[in-house]
C-alpha cells in the first residue's frame, strides 16, 4: 500500500490505452470508447475495475480469445425485449451497443430490455447505467460471472457475485448511479485486510472448504459470501436467470473467468433494462420531484459527523472532479506493466 | 413464544376471513382473493405477513381509510409501461390487478410493467411474483413503505425497507420465489431476540438516535439498518424511485404507515415488471435449462449437514405441504382477536 504512485492525466492515459486497443485490430471508435471507459472508472475511484485490468483485456484481444471486430447482431424478437449476440467482442463494446439498443426500445415502448449472449467482462456495470441516465432514462444493468460465492453452509461456489447497477437522472451535476455486487465484500477488501494484517468479519469470506473464517489469508484463498446471506444469494440466482438462462446463453459453471481461463471466450451474458421516466411525467415535474427526493436525502441529519449523507454516484462524482485535476494515481508496478504492454508492439507510453 | 397454539384448517380460516372482508363492502371475488392471500402467506410460513394482519386491514376497511370497492383505472400510456390508479383499494386487490395487467403487457410486448399509485399495504410481495410464475412468466414486484431505515451514521429514517420479490417458473412442483426486504433483519426478529433475552448483531438496528446497538429493547424502539449498508440502502432508494417518484405517486416521508396512521390512506406505490421467458426459447428448451439450473443448486455439496441447499421458494413450498396437513398455527391471542373481530359484526368464527 505504501508503493509510490504516479499521477497520470486522464487524456494521456486514454490516448495510450486507445492505441493499445487499436493495435489489436479494434475499430477506432470501439477502441476509443473502451479506453475512455477504463479511464472513467478510475476517475470515479473504482480502481479495481479500471486501468488495472488493461493487461488482461489486451492480452485476450491479441491472442484472439476476445474478438476485436465483433459482428454484433440482434437475433431475438423485435418487440420490447430483444436478444443480442455479442460475437465474443470486448465487453465494453458489446455492453455499450446493448444499452444503446435498450434505450431505443424504451423510447418506442416506454420500457425495453436487451438480453446479451456471447460477451465478455464489461468492466464496471455503472458505466452502462450511466449511459441510460445521461439520456434521461432509468437504466438497470445486470451481468453474470462464473460462480465465486458459496451459500452459507456450502463447500463449493454455487453462484457468481453477479453485479447490478442502476442509473437514474438527477438533472443536477451528476446522475444517480448505484453499482453493487452480490458478495458482502469485494476480493480487493480482503486483500487489503491481508496486507494490513487485520482480521476480516466472518460474513465476508470462507476458507477453501467453505467454512467460516476471519483470517484474511484463508479468506482470500477461499470463496466470497453473499451480501445478506440468502438475500444476496437469491438475487445472484435471479441475475444469472436473466443474463444467462433466459437468453439461451451460458450460466453457472459454464461461464468462464478471464483470469482462470484467459484463452477462452468468457461466454458472459448481460441484461440491460431501460425505463423512460417521461412516460408518465413531464420533464419539469420529474426535475422537481427528483430535486425533492435527493434534497431530502442530503438534508437528513447525521449523528456521526465523519459521515456525510450522499446519494449513489455522488462520491464517484467528487472523486472524478478531484482526479480530473490531480491526475489518476497509478502504482509504479502498474505503470511498468502498461509500458511493457506498449513496448511489445512499439507503442510508447506518454507517461 | 410458549403461548399455546391452535391449528386451524386453511379452508375454515379462508371462509372466515372472506366473510369479514365481504362484510366491509368488498365484492365477493376481491374478498375471496384477499382472504386466500393471507392464508397462503401463513401456509408458506411467512406468519409476519399473514392472518396476523387481518385486524388492521379490516379496521381500515370498516372506517373507510381503505376503499372496499375501488374503481381501479389504467391512467398512463398504452405501451409496454402503464400506470394504474388503485383508488385507495386494499393492496391485495390492487396488487393482483396490476400484476395481471403486467402479465398481459408481457404477452403483447415480451416485457411489460405497471406502475401503481394510491394503493395500500399488499402483504407479502411474493404473492404477486408467484402470480407471474404461475403463468410461466418472470415477475419482479416492488413496493415502497414509509422510511423505517437509517443510513449508517444517520440519526433519522431516510428510506423504507422496500421489499422486492422475484418469481420464475421451474416447471416443477413449485416456482422460484425470492421475497426479501432491504433491511438486514425484520422487526420480528428483533422482537424475538428481546423475548429470548438475546443480544442482536450491531448491523441489525440502531437506537432511537440512530446509534449502533446490540440491545434488542433499544433496537426495537429504534430503526432498522439496511442489508449490506450502502447496497441495501441504494436499492431501497431505487425501489422508491420506481414505485413512488416515477409514477407521480407518494415517496419517502409522504407515504403513510397503516399502523402509525391507521385512518389515512397509505398512498403506497407498487411496480410490477414481467418478462416472458418464451420470447427467446421454446418451452421445452426452457424446461430443460431450468431443470439444469436448479439441479446444479440442489447437487451443490454442503459441509454443514444441518443446512440443505434449497432454491428460493422451496422452504415455503415444504411448509405449505406440512401446514396443509396439520393446519395453520395461530396463537391464542390472535384467535381471540379474530373472534372478536367477527363478533363485532355478527360473524362467528368456525374455530
Amino acid at each position: 500500500m505504501s508503493e509510490t504512485q504516479l499521477f497520470v492525466k486522464p487524456p494521456l492515459l486514454k490516448t495510450f490505452l486507445q492505441a493499445l486497443f487499436q493495435q489489436t485490430g479494434m475499430p477506432v471508435d470501439d477502441a476509443a470508447y473502451s479506453a475512455q471507459a477504463l479511464v472513467t472508472t478510475n476517475l470515479w475511484g473504482i480502481d479495481s475495475h479500471g486501468v488495472l485490468r488493461t493487461p488482461i483485456y489486451v492480452q485476450r484481444l491479441r491472442t484472439g480469445a476476445v474478438n476485436p471486430r465483433p459482428n454484433m447482431r440482434i437475433t431475438g424478437n423485435d418487440r420490447a425485449l430483444q436478444l443480442m449476440d455479442g460475437d465474443n467482442g470486448l465487453g465494453f463494446v458489446v455492453g455499450r451497443a446493448a444499452m444503446e439498443q435498450a434505450i431505443n426500445l424504451a423510447r418506442r415502448f416506454s420500457i425495453g430490455a436487451v438480453g446479451v449472449v456471447d460477451s465478455n467482462h464489461f468492466g464496471a456495470a455503472g458505466l452502462y447505467a450511466r449511459l441510460a441516465a445521461d439520456q434521461e432514462m432509468i437504466g438497470i444493468v445486470l451481468t453474470n460471472v462464473r460462480p465465486n460465492m458459496v451459500a452459507p453452509g456450502g463447500s463449493r461456489p454455487i453462484s457468481g457475485n453477479n453485479p447490478l447497477a442502476i442509473g437514474a437522472p438527477t438533472y443536477g451535476e451528476f446522475p444517480f448511479v448505484l453499482d453493487i455486487s452480490m458478495s458482502n465484500a469485494a476480493g480487493g477488501k480482503i486483500l487489503l485486510a491481508r496486507q494490513k494484517g487485520e482480521k476480516i468479519p466472518f460474513d465476508w469470506a470462507t476458507d477453501r472448504h467453505g467454512r467460516p473464517t476471519d483470517d484474511p489469508h484463508e479468506g482470500f484463498a477461499g470463496f466470497l459470501l453473499p451480501v445478506g446471506g440468502h438475500k444476496g444469494l437469491g438475487l445472484s440466482y435471479a441475475i444469472d436467470l436473466l443474463c444467462g438462462l433466459l437468453t439461451g446463453g451460458a450460466f453457472q459453471h459454464d461461464l468462464r473467468s478471464m483470469y482462470a481461463q484467459p484463452d477462452d471466450p468468457s461466454l458472459t451474458g448481460h441484461f440491460m433494462l431501460v425505463i423512460n421516466p417521461q412516460a408518465f411525467l413531464s420533464k419539469e415535474a420529474l426535475r422537481q420531484r427528483l430535486s425533492d427526493f435527493y434534497g431530502t436525502i442530503h438534508a437528513s441529519p447525521m449523528w456521526d459527523r465523519d459521515q456525510k449523507m450522499m446519494i449513489p454516484g455522488e462520491l464517484e462524482h467528487q472523486t472524478a472532479v478531484e482526479r480530473g485535476r490531480s491526475g489518476i494515481p497509478l502504482s509504479q508496478s502498474l505503470v511498468a506493466e502498461l509500458r511493457t504492454l506498449g513496448q511489445d508492439v512499439g507503442i510508447e507510453a506518454p507517461f
